[in-house]
């Protein structure tokens, strides 16, 4: 019987990849999209929405969840999966980017991070062993390890020294979690900014610690698109082949499907859902901002080519005015469409994979988001 | 075959009684109670939401609906039942209410009543031929009169003058849509606050007009429970016997039960909706606020009792961590559950009083809901 962590390419087109991953709770098809769940609940959707929108797998925030409820109440539930009643497989991030972006910021050292909760003030130390026995508590599929993420415009100088903290916090995780112990995945993350030699030097340092998966971090951060880019094209090829790759907080349709252009396999981004609550919708036809008075009289659905829940039974009036007047309902009827858009898309960049297709499938896309 | 408007009596347990109402929209069994949907939305949810809860006929707000989106864009996309993709029965109110409890009232006279929209200022007049127009563009298959709402602590002077204007205005309602004039039932509503001779002089200037339903409002504004409650046992009985009888914005459960008792058929009030987004949750074992340190590690459903979709997933201590962290998802599991409660209540009442043991179920509910 195959094991959790188990990776089986499929198909290739190019640099792209349509991948298998298993996991304690299930087979995920790659490339993926991973809708982000917060606090435990991916906003504005429930568990049988997720499934009616395709999605396979989905994020919990290692921070958030720490915070509130708390991961021992989490474990003392049954875990993160039983708490929210999806039984779908769940990634975790390890928390780190939540506390260099959203905590009071106390003091980083070699020892881990020590910042003030953005809910009450109250003090905590997040280091590598920490954040590895939350995610236990959690019973993720896929643990990340601790890192530290520099900003967008970090130099080389400053990019150099974080990238060698966050492989020692690395080395750390995977011996409080040494591979094999369990049926929780851990995966490193390669930094090292915008520059290819740091980004190379942070692969290797991991690849030496051994991973079941490797993810980019630290794209998406305020660096410009070129760039990410850039880092994205001489990289994704360079990850273990034998292993998922992860481009982690990226991006707009534009960026993921450049993202498995190069050999990338999974995605999560805030945008589908954010963007949903801010009335901003994806479509086949484009982007478009449902509150525009073009829609107040449109009685066709919002998308003619998808087949979500929202799309098969209301009116971009109805939308509209849902959205207008505040209602509740706006939310979800709007996340559900946006979830469903990109798990669309992943789908359709595995079809075209299997296909040999990839390029065109891209540049299908390309003429309606360019970016 | 039967026409919209059509009322059978199917069995009697003292003044409550077991109905049907046919509809334009299929029949509507009674008693029941209505969700509130104010603005073409249940709040939180969803039409499959309602189906699944067991809402059989819901309420829309004539005034909000008014002004947003505009009953003559609803009247273009077909009316308020395909505009919301609710295809069972809609009742709405006349606007009145709203007029006198949330815009800035300007001016009230025998013509109507002037007011400014509490969105953007802006000036209206609702007339009685206004409000049957606006609802008739909404397409409700229940129609209501427009009234005066005396405030709850009238005294018999005014409530007689307010009586006198709101029959004068049922008169001219009727007249803008004589009996049989259409599919669209139209409803008069008894007014005379606290007082039994005026709510008898006023049922019987409405009766003489004739009406498909009859309606108690200006009940729940302020007025002692007790008054209340004797204003419900004189004048429920009283009600045309043949026609469906609607307690307007009422009630708590014991609120429903008694009116149930005194032989009221219709129910709608904001009660299970507003209190599911604030937390209050109604259960076979009391209202119990999910917020509440207790339930931080309930691992148990909500009500054991229930079989909503809410009780069936997920644990309180979920439920309390969605509320704690004001994650959206509360607000709908909350709300499917108190519908699932209300509509259970109503579903039980009518159950007893076929069985004619509605004295014990009420006692039963009462010993859990004392008022």
């Amino acid at each position: 019987m195959e094991r959790p962590g188990t990776f089986t390419i499929l198909a290739r087109d190019g640099h792209a990849r349509r991948g298998r991953l298993l996991t304690a709770h299930g087979a995920v098809q790659t490339p993926i999209f991973m809708p982000v769940g917060t606090v435990g609940s991916v906003k504005a959707v429930c568990p049988q929405d997720l499934r009616e929108v395709g999605a396979q797998i989905i994020l919990g925030n290692t921070y958030h969840l720490y915070l509130r409820p708390g991961d021992e109440l989490v474990a003392r539930r049954g875990g993160l999966h039983r708490f929210m009643r999806w039984d779908g497989p769940i990634l975790t991030d390890s928390g780190g980017f939540q506390v260099f972006s959203l905590s009071d910021l106390r003091r980083l050292g070699e020892e881990g991070v020590e910042f003030r909760s953005h809910l009450d003030g109250s003090r905590h130390l997040f280091t590598p062993e920490k954040v590895v026995s939350i995610q236990r508590n959690l019973g993720s599929d896929v643990m990340m390890v601790l890192d530290e993420c520099p900003p967008g415009g970090s130099d080389h100088d400053y990019a150099a020294a974080s990238l060698g903290l966050t492989t020692r916090w690395a080395r750390r995780c995977r011996e409080a979690y040494p591979a094999g112990s369990g049926d929780q995945l851990l995966f490193g993350i390669v930094q090292g900014g915008i520059f290819e030699d740091l980004r190379e030097e942070s692969l290797a340092q991991l690849r030496d610690i051994g991973f079941e998966g490797y993810a980019l971090g630290g794209l998406s951060v305020g660096e410009a698109k070129e760039d990410m880019y850039r880092i994205m094209a001489h990289m994704g090829p360079r990850l273990p082949e034998d292993r998922p790759r992860y481009l982690m907080g990226v991006g707009t349709p534009m960026d993921i499907l450049t993202g498995i252009e190069h050999g990338i396999d999974m995605f999560d981004c805030v945008l589908p859902t954010r963007n949903a609550r801010n009335g901003t919708l994806y479509t086949s036809l484009g982007k478009v901002n449902i509150k525009r008075a073009e829609f107040r009289e449109d009685d066709a659905p919002l998308d003619p080519a998808c087949s979500c829940y929202t799309c098969r039974t209301f009116s971009r009036a109805y939308l509209r005015h849902l959205y207008m007047a505040k209602e509740i309902l706006s939310f979800r009827l709007n996340t559900i469409h946006n979830l469903r858009y990109f798990l669309d898309l992943a789908a359709g960049a595995r079809t075209a994979i299997e296909a040999g297709t990839y390029q065109a499938f891209k540049a299908r896309v390309a003429a309606v988001y360019p970016e």
